[in-house]
């Protein structure tokens, strides 16, 4: 039988989680994989407290050169997260000729070719089914089970924090700082939410999706990124009565020869399969030129899901142990290869529908402004609302409902109202998609 | 660049698909991952009928020798369906040491074992994606991404035409007929349904989800099938006011060491996700002891879906082409392997929930002896209501609802009652799953 030895950099949530399955299923991994994977090593700076998980202790170090640099492991899994140290780990782990298994989002996003280059100049594997949609299996459907496509969309609700917090203002009708606090409560977000909230942990998920969709390496730099943290009730509110629901939406889509990659709150009709995807769940869409559209739909963090993923990559990686035949890197991914000469899309460049939600002064002629200064866009209104919401500070909310419009003639819009001075806070804009 | 060379057995819905798909996408496939697919020969019995593909005549034959048997070709694709002369085409293309790619389910339902005795006799690949939900990659989510789990629980929806015509029941407040003729008209249903309505091709289906899942070998004999005839529009309203909706599901679970595997029409929560899954579409939800619920869902049927699965395939095949090592088989196709020993289940077996609808003369008593005769059976009544729906036929109908109680018991209460003289037609039983 073959064996796999494995060594694990990171002993936190998710580590501790690899350490259970790996130690849970391995007499059951022999039967149905026909393989021994021994958890061989553990690697944290801290090796006292306890993770609820029975392991011989004798398999613990705080030396990561005994995962690293140590001919008894085979593939080495890093856990750690962030940028620094785990580049430095893991590019140290393949030139020692290992194969690694990562969860790291950030570091995909951010240095991803540049590992692979490592990885191709030491014959050695370089999995990450982990770093997006926990458990989901999404990028082996992408890589594999989509393989003879043209990926033509990518939607995506791949942050679990997100998308408790919305469903909970959607379900509770409660404002977004009392959702956030109940997501803090309930251990479904940081005690510093802004790498979530603010977009960042789905920018890395969608720089992965990405390179993986469309064969040209997209970095973090090259997603367009707002967060969620300015979302009313009464946008939740007036996007229900369109027959929408808001959701933090990750879209990575071809658009005349580029690809448009960005993550924002975007409003999805509410009887579609992602505007039906609630709580702490993850759903990624993808549509090919043949298959049409399938949805990978699932747990998008957690220790065990997370486990799940980064195992499977384990077990592919186990499986080829021993044969010469270089392992095939993602086109994206691949420095030597001819990537795909698609550009990145410039936000500025892309087209919407727009919902504007706009609070201004209760004075005459405001509407008639706003209304001539969107037509001098090139704005087109489909709908508009006036709210006297506020009547003892004199001030109105009017809700506007563009037609198809350009971001750059709706941001250059935005500059120009956001300075008048009957608009009493900056002007929400929530992108409106009818996937 | 590696080369594979295909020859299609079949030139039907789905061969013209695979044979449009190796076309159009030939050189993106060249450059997406690294393989030069050529479509070198097409097999059928009518190779004069135009398919509405473009390609070169030269490689049309009704000799299916040039493909099984010919030097110049590595992968043979069978797409002709049923048991026989696939099984002989099959096994005659393996044992001259050809990979196979097959979307052929009875026949792996029902000859699986004997396939994949031929493969590993002859070091070749079998493998069969398009065979289980048409597009949709959940047969490689659940052997790859899912490989880490026990697979507890499989639920899924996997026949669109069963599908289609109950959701069309439940929108549009027609009758099962009605329903079908729709189906048939708008070419979702073949001139003779059977297959699909009667729950064959899901039973064909689960029996590949169970041998994938829990390791044994599955063969069609073992799953138990109700279709969708009984179906009535009461049923559907009555399942709408509980919450529910009913769905053809096919079920595959570990129940105390054995295995449950069943199709029948069931009561589903109408807001859980397999619910939500309307119209043509399929979906599978499964449960692993790690990632918990993962759901795969998209276009179940169709020339191209289904081509971006068989394609699939011959990618992952013409990727290890030139390899020595022996193609892995599934644990549960591996006739040499020690496979899990885990038996069927006998449906008998098995608890549910029930729904019970039952057409009675209207008349004293009637209830007071079929609650008594259930009671007998150990049966507990959870709801009962009478509807006087025929008055001019002095008949009622009954709907009763069960708490949790053997199929065996309640077995044998339906032959008891359908034997009453007051009953006027069989009873109508749908089970309920509160997935």
């Amino acid at each position: 039988m073959k064996k796999a030895r494995v060594g694990i950099i990171g002993f936190g949530t998710v580590g501790s989680g690899v350490a259970k399955l790996l130690t849970t299923n391995r007499d059951f991994l022999k039967k149905s994989v026909g393989l021994d994977i021994e958890l061989t090593r553990i690697c944290d700076t801290d090796i006292t407290t306890s993770r609820g998980v029975t392991i011989d202790p004798s398999i613990l170090t705080t030396d990561v050169s005994a995962v690293i640099d140590a001919d008894d492991i085979d593939v080495v899994v890093e856990l750690i997260g962030g940028i620094n140290p785990a580049f430095d780990f893991i590019s140290r782990a393949l030139n020692s000729g290992k194969n690694v298994v990562t969860a790291n989002k950030a570091l995909l996003a951010t240095k991803g070719i540049d590992l692979f280059a490592s990885a191709r100049a030491n014959n050695a594997c370089l999995k990450f089914e982990g770093s997006v949609g926990g458990g989901i299996p999404v990028l082996n459907g992408l890589t594999q089970g989509l393989a003879a496509n043209r990926i033509q969309t990518i939607y995506g609700i791949v942050n679990g924090t997100c998308n408790y917090i919305l469903t909970k203002m959607v379900k509770e009708h409660i404002d977004f700082g009392m959702a956030l606090k109940d997501a803090m409560d309930n251990g479904y977000a940081e005690a510093d939410p802004g790498l979530d909230i603010d977009g960042i942990d789905s920018g890395h998920k969608l720089a992965i999706l990405s390179t993986l969709a469309f064969g040209k390496y997209t970095t973090f730099d090259d997603v367009y990124v707002e967060g969620i943290r300015n979302i009313s009730s009464m946008d939740i509110e007036f996007a229900a009565r369109l027959g929408y629901v808001i959701k933090l939406l990750v879209i990575a889509k071809e658009n005349a020869g580029k690809v448009e990659v960005r993550v924002h709150p975007t409003m999805i009709p509410v009887d579609s399969q992602l505007g039906k995807t609630d709580g702490v769940y993850n759903a990624i869409e993808i549509t090919g030129d043949f298959v049409q559209n399938v949805l990978f739909y699932g747990r998008g963090a957690g220790a065990e899901p997370t486990a799940s993923a980064v195992v499977s990559d384990i077990i592919e990686i186990a499986k080829r142990l021993g044969q010469s035949e270089a392992p095939l890197i993602p086109i994206g991914y691949n420095p030597s290869a001819e990537q795909e000469s698609k550009e990145i899309m410039n936000v500025l460049d892309i087209e919407s529908r727009y919902y504007m939600r706009i609070k201004t002064a209760d004075k005459p002629g405001v509407l008639a402004d706003i209304s001539k200064m969107l037509a001098e866009h090139s704005i087109s209104i489909a709908s508009v609302e006036q709210l006297e919401t506020f009547l003892k500070e004199k001030s109105a909310v009017i809700i506007i409902i563009t037609h198809r419009a350009q971001e750059r003639d709706m941001q250059a819009s935005l500059k120009i109202l956001n300075g008048r001075e009957y608009i009493l806070e900056d002007i929400n804009l929530i992108r409106i998609e009818d996937i």
